[in-house]
């Protein structure tokens, strides 16, 4: 039985390598369709290969471990990095949504293909064009994940256990993404509904699921998926709210976005409702400052008030300290589950990661 | 043996019975996600039980009956319904992709979210809503047609030939997609880029692959999964020039469309192509009148004459020739292929109503 495991390097370039034979092949067995949609698939295949931390393939490949005790095989490796096109279709499709200009420090896909078009002086609007192939694209994405999954090289019982937690995590993350434009639209103000989002938006998906999806497919183990979902959801609610926190108090250096990005954006999150709850009962000219300018185009000196607001009613530190709470939290059921020890350390240690980063 | 089979009628309603029950679980088993989202699996709901003629299932359980001489049973029913799910996907986003206003004679899925968005006075853009909870509609419809094709109730050998088949068919109608926004930017003229897009938006997507599928599920057969692709490419081809003729000369009253809205669109058809070449060898004048005006805004005037032009220079004559021609050739291979005749009888019926529709 093999024990050693990969470090986190090793396994994203092992998923990243998967992902480009996988990706290779199908764009070669696509070709018939014709040149001018190899320039599609190729931007699917840019767009998979060229960043991405690999998080959700780790934490497959930690439940797996989970339960298996040995390292997945290739095959297995092929299966787990299908959650990064499904995570290329979400993305691509979530930023024509917010109609964001830039991903990973890069122009995004609708907007490359929108410049495409203006630079081929091509008929009709060039905004329509690249929206259409964004949505193309993520559709794309999506199928060739789901192709994937469906073709696993595993045994016919694994295969039905995985497809259950596949076919889960795909309604989930769209449910999560619709509600977060619901939540914008309404301006909804509760801790409740932004929480709702952060579950199945990021929780459910970036980890419960995975962790779900890798134990699923080494063994039946009912006990460790239900293990999985709590722990999942302490600890991916966890880590939305710290991106909460990097979205408004991160340092644009780092984490890659304009400082106060959310504030404009109008996202309804944890860290905005828990300050505008506290603001409501200790300082209504913040409740109100809040209120009124969240979501509209601030200069740099508006974005600096409105953190200061967020801080001094407490809701900084209210969102810390429920940080805190949620990864304590995820760490006792991780240390109380029925996994293996090796994978409890691996998993330990990718949740400090993913709760304490600053990007 | 069962040989008797359904009358077109009775499997349209068998199709839509089997996407009623599947709905109904799909969107029971997603309730825990949420209300708001239940509005959205709604809908995904509506627009599939509220229309369509269910031709690709048909095409499938044709493409069963051909090689089993039994009929399907419910299991089998559920599998090809699928096709409609992809459909829904398909139109969904095909009406964001056009910003098209009407589909089925009722508003467009991102018209009826964008006008919910603005009776309840939400924040921000209501047409960035209803595009938005349309890709994410049609996002839904896809990963649960993926789901009855994965969650197929059949050997694992059938299970295997018919993923192949469902592979292909969702990266072919994606790429007849994409084709057909490329022709459109790039103002494509020539005959060959408008039927490389029929062949893989219409024939592959709406009549081989379902025909392939049908088979795959029942048999392992591969001589007649390749007559069944040059049968539903010839087939499929004289389907969409029939479209192409009704969208420029049928009946608003019958079509459901405005006269002359594939001429209004700018869309690159066979027919456009064959009027362009034609008038550029015998009318000058004409082939600058249709250069210069298609993909405009055209009065009820201008629509009459640009009919007119492309009648006289004879492309309608050619569009016709070409019809017929692929409509005998599909007949002559449905003729010698090795398929049960009771099968033959009923493609042959689909045949004809798919060539010679009015709407």
């Amino acid at each position: 039985m093999d024990t050693s495991a990969p470090s986190a390097a090793e396994l994203a370039a092992a998923v990243t390598e998967q992902l480009r034979e996988y990706l290779h092949e199908r764009r070669r067995d696509a070709a018939y369709i014709g040149a001018d949609y190899s320039v599609l698939t190729e931007a699917v295949e840019e767009f998979v290969l060229r960043g991405g931390k690999r998080l959700r393939p780790a934490f497959a490949y930690w439940g797996w471990r989970a339960v298996a005790g040995t390292e997945p095989g290739p095959e297995v490796l092929r299966l787990f990095s299908a959650l990064e096109l499904l995570q290329a279709c979400a993305l691509v499709h979530d930023d024509v949504i917010d109609a964001s200009a830039t991903r990973r420090g890069l122009p995004t896909v609708h907007r490359i293909f929108a410049d495409r078009h203006r630079e081929n002086h091509w008929l009709g609007s060039s905004e329509q064009f690249g929206l259409s192939a964004a949505i193309l694209l993520g559709d794309v994405a999506l199928v060739w994940a789901d192709d994937i999954v469906a073709g696993a090289d595993i045994d016919p019982d694994a295969h039905r256990r995985v497809q259950r937690v596949w076919s889960a995590i795909r309604t989930e993350v769209l449910g999560g993404q619709y509600l977060d434009i619901v939540n914008e639209a309404t301006g909804a103000e509760t801790v409740e509904a932004a929480l709702t989002v952060n579950i199945y938006k990021t929780a459910s998906y970036t980890i419960s699921r995975p962790l779900q999806l890798g134990a699923a497919a080494a063994a039946d183990c009912p006990e460790v998926l239900a293990a999985f979902h709590e722990l999942g959801t302490s600890l991916g609610v966890a880590f939305q709210l710290r991106d909460d926190v990097l979205g408004v108090f991160g340092d644009p250096a780092v984490t890659g976005k304009p400082s106060g990005d959310d504030l404009r954006s109008g996202k309804r999150t944890v860290l905005l409702a828990e300050a505008i709850q506290l603001a409501e009962q200790s300082d209504p000219v913040a409740a109100q400052l809040l209120r009124g300018s969240v979501g509209t185009e601030l200069s740099e000196v508006q974005v600096k008030e409105l953190c200061l607001a967020i801080e001094s009613v407490g809701a900084l530190a209210a969102v810390e300290r429920r940080i805190g709470t949620l990864t304590r939290r995820a760490l006792e059921i991780l240390n109380t589950a029925p996994i293996d020890a090796k994978a409890k350390a691996g998993l330990s240690e990718l949740a400090r990661l993913a709760a304490n980063r600053s990007a």
